[in-house]
């Protein structure tokens, strides 16, 4: 199916939504090069992340509906565009941790690199505004940001998400480290998981050097952001048989 | 019962804990008049606070025994000291808010003074190195600082603390705006409410000026310091008919 791009919905830090044109049940997704870390007080780009993220998002949607997790997938348009479901987001990340990185090390005082088994589960608001605060699911139900029902089945189908894609990248080297998760209600009050699953939000650190391939290595000016997003395509796209 | 203070077992920021002579059971708070504030950036003293807060304390544990929750509380030794059972700490402050103030209003935005109907119960990680972080049920029970029973006794418990203050400041002119709790469990395993109760760890609003009586007053530099801690405990004492 092809499908043209109507009214721009909104612009994000890393994708612009549009309508279909013309409108329909479908939104489509455009994966940008920009980058942005700490609440987008640093801003950069990475050449080819869009086309990059929208591939690895296709690819990882497809597998967690193929174990029967929902997401508003519908369809990899063209290089940098996906059409997805029209969703009303719910206004929480939801962070799963197998291991200490990032925020949790500063917050708690964690150990880089330890296991967190079982794995953690974190929520933050959604708020640029706010620099994406820490909550709790007390706040989450306090401000009807998210029914009882809802929290739990975000719960469980992150843990699933986990339980799906641990496996998964760990056969082509990489150890899944954490991951941030979004989901929306469709029109039916559905929920399905939303937005994207790519190494801007995620932590992915190679088995055999423990080095990061993901987003932190723009964020820690480590060098070679560009050439660690290529690799963990290159490494799916070899999982497939080299099948786009 | 009179009972002699002991080996030091902890000097905190607002108390020194004791051994009783000879060890027992029980440990001796001593109620100091040094207040700290925004992680103890602030430091200072409010003269005749250590009375005040031992008194206070007294008086809310009293009330709270009385409505069936269990405190540590055993007895009002001297003007400030109290006998307390001895525990081992749950490193977890339980905060339960009726109306937005302090932290919450900059983390999430939220006006000062809105009412939170149901209140709202936040969670925070004990430790001074830290700084108190903000935590949810997530990490109480992932890293093991309280068991799901233990958690959920804690909940339901400060709700009952909160229902059971509300009504009793209100009688004497205050909104219980928030307040925080410790817990800890005795040598069988049980928990009990441990730590204080006073205006060190709760905003109270006076009902006809809006007027903070409480730390907050040092807190922001408000003037009149001494003065709102000693209405707070005077009116508690006219509510009792005067007896100590």
């Amino acid at each position: 199916m092809s499908q043209i791009r109507g009214t721009l919905i909104r612009e994000g830090k890393a994708k612009i939504l549009y309508e279909t044109a013309p409108p329909s049940d479908n939104v489509i997704q455009f994966f940008k090069d920009d980058a942005t870390a700490f609440n987008a007080e640093k801003r950069g780009q990475i050449v080819g992340k869009g086309a990059i993220n929208a591939a690895i998002s296709t690819w990882v949607f497809e597998h967690l509906e193929s174990k029967g997790i929902p997401t508003h997938f519908v369809e990899h348009l063209s290089e940098r565009e996906l059409l997805t479901r029209k969703l009303e987001m719910i206004p929480v990340e939801i962070v799963v941790r197998n291991r200490a990185a990032g925020s949790l090390v500063r917050r708690l005082g964690i150990s880089k690199g330890s296991e967190l088994a079982p794995p953690l589960v974190e929520y933050f608001y959604k708020s640029d505004a706010l620099g994406d605060p820490l909550i709790g699911e007390t706040h989450i139900l306090q401000f009807g940001w998210a029914s009882a029902a809802e929290l739990h089945q975000m719960r469980e189908r992150a843990l699933a998400v986990n339980a799906a894609l641990v496996p998964w990248f760990e056969s082509i080297g990489l150890d899944l480290i954490d991951f941030k998760l979004e989901f929306g209600r469709t029109r039916e009050h559905t929920l399905v998981l939303a937005d994207e699953f790519s190494p801007d939000g995620c932590r992915l650190w190679d088995r055999t050097t423990s080095e990061p391939m993901d987003k932190d290595r723009f964020r820690h000016d480590l060098g070679g952001v560009q050439e660690a997003y290529a690799e963990v395509y290159q490494r799916l796209l070899n999982r497939r048989g080299g099948k786009r």
